[in-house]
């Protein structure tokens, strides 16, 4: 077989030779722009010969600060296909951590929204490496501002030819850097190569839920966050028209644009599909969602209240699962053929499991001996990865790789089980679970069955330790206004001994006036562990 | 990203996974066998500990001579999977081709289907590599014989274990052998990597026609014709059912299994098309063929009347176009989502054309100069390809490999053209292009107008030395019977001269008694030249 590399130009060309008048829509800050993959294309080749004016040498990192829309899009191909890396920075980190990255990094050129200008302006003397700053807008789209020699992107590409010819080189040249949002420490470094996105994004073609030429696919998921999960390089490839939201989208951005352009598939996390929904009802007599085919929710665990709220109007909503180390699609909860003959309520539970490994990768779950576990849909381990669209390492940080890599695998840190028939289900982060006697209990798991007490509202479970059992579990609950000093610990444990194995069931139980959530709304666990280390929790 | 090397063992791997218990069936020599994806995973796991117990080292050559079964399939994992090189050996070549392709292979062990033995005890004497003859049953399916130390198949597996760890090794090394049937000399060998095999069945997943978990495909295609076009590992990756028709099939063979099957996709060439049809015709009330979702064409040009046809029973045909040298699919006639909405007889128009390029290749059409032609739907140009599944050489032949491939590209020896909407149309092959003054002549355009005459047969049209224009056209025409000695060769010109350009028309056109036609009954062109070179065709 020919030694024909595996490069993201590949998916350029068959848009622009087999669909150069399909349509791309991007909401620019004037109103809706349209044009076509003919028009991406020679713009791509614009903004490649731009980036060698700019004094870009191939293998350079140059970084993108914008919001999901067709020049972002623009920089999605131009970048890696002329061999130079782009750098997704994450706008929603925080100041500090921007500036962390993009030094990092070493980012050359940095490309930026107008509307993003201000933030950029404040940072600027922090950047070290930063030579030039590119605004992605026409002259007159500018706002004020003080940054020096600032380019105009419209003015940048106009300046250069539309024909350029796309170098070839080795498939594992990087093509994106992302980084992590860490919860302690810095953010780590993610690079992605030509090869691994390429073979990421074909496999984004396969299966009833791969995006095809009839498709109108609109990615919410931000083109700042892995990718936007290869959306933009999957209907790329297929042909399909593509919608862009644009700056600060709302609910209602998202609705209208779905009904005016007949969007057939779009991604994004839980909350957004929650905005949605809430939009959907409280416009009287809704939005035409008829043309929706499938959304795909991933980035936390999709709840099976909102699948059936959404299949109530008729839309089917389907799960991802990934990481920003794994590109990061690796599991899609798309029943299987036998499972879609069962009645719908059942058929809709399989929707909301974390569901089945992609083609192309390998998994193990792995017991805390790093021994593999039976997949008996029961016995749990820490779900390990390899492929050829997972990493092997973090960016310049040995350290934290020596942590996440073993034998060429990658540790998710999420623990799971898998169905003997092929579904995986995460049940707890591993840091979250707890080693009580040589097992695990999970603390979700275990949440889950103490919430179904009825005079439970909510209940978090950490591990605390033991002097036998190394860690035992604390269950922090939150009673119903109504229960408070009727029910009691004993009330639960027994209410728990047909539900749970009897070695799971709670030695101490802390009835507590809140649970202390973070910022996504998620039960805090590490607040927990500090108010508990620093005596502020009493069990019986 | 991790070097992960993309190998065949993943296919396997998903499928018995996530689909243990999917079903596989073939049709045995007593009945139809039922097994699953876990069974097939066990018993290649005891074919890949029994190439080693037969002293087959990695990198080794062995030959499989064999219908499309069950056992085959294990083959097509079993050997490449342990590092072994499948050489699937065409049972339609004459004799001599299947000493000459072995003995080239230097295959060390046989594996053949018990009722394929007579033929390969003839051959044996001249077989100078192989060491060992397996037959492809059980002892009581054994025909009599004269193969000494003859191994019996389900015997072999039954002494191994099912437990094999596949080794890991270059992505580029060898998994299957084939060979092309030349029109002159020796067959070519062409070799498969896992690579190569991997990506062709990647993307064979890939657009509304990719297999599911939801079909049940049936190859039609011979396994030993350039891997079934990739069928049985597409439909494994996919976890789909799969059915195999066995030895010695009929169309009656193919429409029960239809029926009984309920088959969702099938593969195969024209004419066999044809027999089904005729069989679904032919029985009273026809077959059920409601379960068809896409049949795929390819070998040759799907012919307009017999995709109308199969559409009147309700079946959706489409063509997929390839070589040897690709591993075979290159195109695919499926239209695109702007020809979808067409009123169904211009949909159906689409379906013939040679189609769209698949993800992940790429063409050029060249003209006689070795200049690209334009992709404007009328300027011919000789197809180049290149890409992941193309291969760079044949195997052990460098002088038809320096014909074959120019600069990386493979000459496919087919003249094309190419709408600017992307579709691709093959006009002709290279050998029966006429080269008139500098231009071409496609003598099928040429045929195809000329037939267009009511009262002509048949025509088919030659390339014939001439001293100023070095070529000329020279169409043999059969009149149909009431039309002899009523219309000349001028009326013929006439008739032609607002169908095709000018310099088309051909200076001498003969009235001929018959067409001669090769054994797949298209025209001779070759015997055609021949007769003229011996002077017993005249033109006026």
């Amino acid at each position: 077989m020919m030694h024909y590399p595996l490069l993201m130009k590949s998916i350029l060309y068959r848009a622009n030779t087999l669909y150069p008048n399909q349509e791309i829509v991007s909401r620019d800050y004037d109103g809706l722009f349209r044009y076509t993959y003919r028009d991406l294309h020679r713009r791509v080749c614009q903004l490649a010969n731009a980036l060698a004016a700019l004094g870009v040498q191939p293998g350079t990192n140059v970084a993108s600060f914008a919001w999901n829309n067709h020049r972002h899009l623009e920089l999605y191909f131009g970048v890696p296909c002329a061999g130079r890396v782009l750098h997704t920075v994450n706008i929603r980190l925080f100041p500090e951590q921007i500036v962390y990255t993009i030094n990092h990094a070493e980012d050359q050129v940095l490309f930026v929204d107008p509307d993003l200008l201000p933030a950029i302006e404040q940072l600027l003397p922090h950047l070290t490496t930063v030579k030039t700053v590119v605004a992605l807008c026409a002259r007159d789209q500018l706002p004020a501002h003080h940054i020096p020699n600032l380019v105009v992107y419209e003015e940048l590409l106009a300046a250069q030819s539309d024909v350029y010819e796309f170098p070839e080189f080795d498939e594992y040249t990087p093509a994106i850097i992302a980084y992590t949002s860490a919860t302690t420490g810095n953010p780590k470094g993610v690079v992605y190569t030509h090869r691994g996105l390429y073979l990421h994004c074909l496999v984004g073609l396969t299966s009833e839920l791969g995006i095809r030429d009839t498709d109108v696919t609109m990615p919410i998921v931000p083109m700042f966050h892995v990718n936007a999960w290869g959306r933009p390089f999957i209907a790329t490839w297929a042909g399909a028209k593509q919608v862009y939201p644009g700056a600060r989208p709302t609910p209602q951005v998202f609705c209208e644009l779905i009904e005016g352009e007949r969007v057939t598939m779009s991604a994004g996390v839980p909350t957004i599909w929650m905005g949605i929904l809430h939009e959907y009802r409280t416009k009287p007599g809704g939005y035409d969602f008829s043309s929706i085919r499938a959304l795909l929710s991933g980035g936390a665990a999709l709840p099976l209240a909102l699948v059936k709220a959404f299949d109530e109007i008729g839309v089917n909503i389907y799960q991802g699962y990934g990481q920003t180390e794994t590109t990061p699609v690796t599991f899609i909860g798309y029943p299987k053929a036998s499972e879609r003959n069962l009645p719908k309520a059942e058929e809709l539970r399989y929707r909301v499991k974390t569901g089945l490994l992609l083609p192309g990768l390998e998994m193990r779950l792995v017991d805390m001996d790093g021994k593999d576990v039976p997949f008996d849909g029961q016995t749990m381990g820490e779900l390990w990865l390899r492929g050829p669209w997972v990493i092997e390492s973090y960016y310049k940080s040995p350290e934290q790789t020596a942590e996440a890599f073993v034998d060429g695998w990658f540790r998710t840190g999420d623990i799971a089980v898998m169905d003997p028939d092929g579904y995986l289900q995460i049940t707890d982060r591993t840091k979250d679970l707890i080693k009580s006697g040589g097992e695990w209990i999970s603390s979700v798991d275990l949440e889950n069955a103490i919430m179904g007490h009825p005079d439970v509202a909510e209940a978090a479970v950490i591990g605390v330790p033991h002097p036998k059992w190394q860690e035992r579990p604390l269950a922090c609950v939150l009673l119903r206004p109504e229960a408070v000093g009727r029910v009691s610990a004993e009330d639960i444990r027994q209410y728990l001994e047909d539900k749970v194995a009897k070695w799971w069931i709670p030695d101490q139980i802390a009835f507590v006036e809140e649970i202390p959530k973070t910022s996504v709304g998620k039960f805090s666990k590490r607040t927990l562990r500090e108010l508990f280390d620093q005596g502020k929790i009493s069990a019986s």
